[in-house]
């Protein structure tokens, strides 16, 4: 048995808001080690919410629910609890203190419709709100905990982190759930389970479970155990053992962006960059840029669709145009030097390739990239074959390039 | 009773990924107008995963997953709902050998654990995955529905798009809930409301709803009758009454980018654009080259952070930067004409502004962005400020710049 997370809103029902709520306390409950096994969505139903409650109280130890606490109509999680429960609503006059004066120091008309906020079910502790009106409440009954919280995510931040966490804590008697995730490049799902399969099948704690996703092949050892530090001590000799495997395929870590890394090896190394991107058509650029004082090392960027633009910003040559095509390791090559010398930069980085779905040929295929690193000491170019639509090739290309890119930095030294 | 979205995955319940899927399932089924009650997650453990679909059968007629569907030990939802049914598996002979075609396609190893995928409940309709390996499947027994598509949300979506939803649809019964969705830039969410205040009050169908998020303003008109004619016709009359009231204010409808629109606008005039950036920092060529075709007009970016870049790339006057800084109109102006001459374009756009966390200084604010487009007929710059973290600045900095072109571009016909 273990906790179940429960989304009230019909909002959420519809698609018109992301449940963030559900995706914090999951994260808040694998670090504080509570088994997380079910998330429950329903929507301001009175029926609908007391019989997904019961379903949940079957199966959890603790319900934790987010939304549904406010002043309106549609506001029908107290009620709910209290129906499942099988006890009644009271008015909580400290609750109901604390939103009037919330409500004078906002100079907000007082509405009896605020007073809602504070019917609580019979044998709960009262959560404060510490930045908004709607309080929450913990409340226990036959072996079962109910814990509700309001669905406005700053809300619920706060009151999780100050009443909830605490509370789970000392529950939980120090036992947590510590996960590390590591992402692969240039290998397959398969392949990489077949690598590592007696590894994967023997081990009970840590766990190794693979993760698909975007063309993307991850990793996850998760450890349960008392103390922080003994989880680690668990997982460390389990993720040695996959390094000495497969780590040639490792490129990160913790879903680290590629770009967050080659960022702080700029950074340290005091090197300046460049980049020249054709199929990537600005992605690289963007995803550098969006880090705070990337214009410490970034000097400049060119998006170079055209031949004319190659051969007017990057000084390629018409001739090797000509002979093997824009999309030629050749062509890579020299814009990631023309590049280099545009933004009189230490290092420059190029793409070249077909992102599609149109401008293949029977000789160079959509997902068909040249990636090239360009400085004083070095050049060095890879061919990559992508698969996906536009969006996928151009970022799949972006982080072959950024990894290139860390992988060049981090040999030089 | 209607339909339960059913989320399969580990990794949902511990928070690493958010889930997407059941957002853009929920908004799917909204547009079919088929009623969706609750959403479900579950691990990757087959007692719960049985349990859980057996809790949905009861309370929803469309059960409909995603994940689990892959080639590892952890990929259960198939077996999952045959037991849930009680009917066994077999191995689909066509779906393996799309499997087998695909692999070889794609040049990797065939592993037996490859064919796990075409392992499907007896009584199915296999659905094909046109962009990956595992099929998905429909089944119907004692009156419910269960429809298991993969959890990749590129593959689940395509299956969506090309075998669900027209199954759906004709289920419905043909009557559908037809949204149409306004974008509004320049204009707060309470001033939008209190200009259409009595529309929003009087109608009922369609419904007319403002929706909050990220920075945007958005409008939802909705209509819910048989056949989507009748829906467009209950729409039309409304959107033009708001469109005559606050349509300066409209740069987008149904979600469009607005990198679309422009997409659009520069290939039907034959127009040819070069970008110059500096605080988005490559976006704008991003979401311009997202698009297919963009190479017909996109003659070249540039992300010039450095003062030295702008000098050097783009022609900006050593004497502007002196003078007004890297942040201003003057700036800017000469940014958008220095892209049209090194990008030999028709069209010129430009950033130039604070992203921030750091660079403010008391007279430039973070937020603080120019943007100005030229073209050999005029040269228009507009200041901005924006609010938010670095990534929505820059976010919004991009979607202004692509909104004063496309303006720029209308009026100049």
């Amino acid at each position: 048995m273990g906790a179940e997370i429960f989304s009230v809103g019909t909002e959420l029902l519809l698609g018109q808001i992301v449940d963030t709520n559900a995706v914090f306390l999951a994260q808040q409950l694998s670090n504080l080690g509570v088994d997380c096994f079910h998330k429950t969505t329903v929507g301001d139903n009175q029926g609908r919410l007391v019989a997904a409650l019961r379903t949940a109280l079957v199966r959890a130890d603790i319900i934790i629910s987010t939304g549904g606490l406010g002043p309106t109509e549609d506001d029908l999680t107290a009620a709910g609890v209290a129906e499942a429960l099988g006890v009644e609503l009271y008015l909580d006059e400290p609750a109901a203190e604390a939103i009037r004066q919330l409500i004078a120091k906002r100079g907000y008309p007082f509405l009896p419709s605020h007073l809602k906020q504070a019917q609580i079910p019979v044998g709960s502790i009262v959560l404060p709100n510490p930045v908004g009106t709607a309080p929450g409440f913990w409340i226990e009954k036959d072996g079962k905990t109910i814990i509700s919280m309001p669905g406005p995510p700053h809300e619920m931040r706060a009151m999780f982190t100050e009443s909830v966490a605490p509370r789970l804590q000392q529950r939980a008697g120090g036992v947590v759930i510590v996960s590390r995730v590591l992402h692969f490049m240039g290998i397959g799902e398969s392949m990489l389970e077949e690598r590592l399969k007696d590894l994967i099948e023997a081990q009970t704690n840590p766990t190794i479970a693979p993760l698909a996703g975007m063309g993307e092949v991850r990793l996850r050892i998760t450890a349960k155990i008392l103390g922080r530090e003994a989880a680690q001590a668990l997982i460390a000799p389990v993720e040695a053992e996959i390094r000495q495997r497969v780590g040639d395929y490792i490129v990160s870590t913790d879903n680290e962006p590629l770009e967050v890394s080659v960022d702080r090896l700029l950074k340290a190394r005091g090197l300046t960059l460049a980049v020249a991107e054709s199929c990537t058509g600005g992605l690289i650029a963007n995803k550098l840029t969006n880090i705070p004082g990337a214009s410490e090392y970034f000097m400049a960027g060119l998006v170079t669709y055209s031949n004319e633009a190659k051969i007017k910003l990057l000084g390629v040559q018409e001739a090797t145009l000509a002979q093997y095509g824009a999309v030629s390791a050749q062509t890579a090559t020299e814009m990631a030097r023309g590049a280099r010398n545009a933004g009189a930069a230490q290092i420059g980085v190029s793409t070249t390739g077909i992102a599609g779905p149109t401008g293949a040929t029977a000789e160079k295929p959509v997902g068909l990239v040249y990636i090239a690193v360009s400085s004083d000491q070095q050049e060095v170019c890879e061919e990559f074959r992508f698969r996906g639509d536009r969006e996928m090739i151009k970022n799949q290309a972006a982080n072959a390039a950024l990894n290139l890119l860390r992988k060049t930095i981090e040999q030089a030294s």
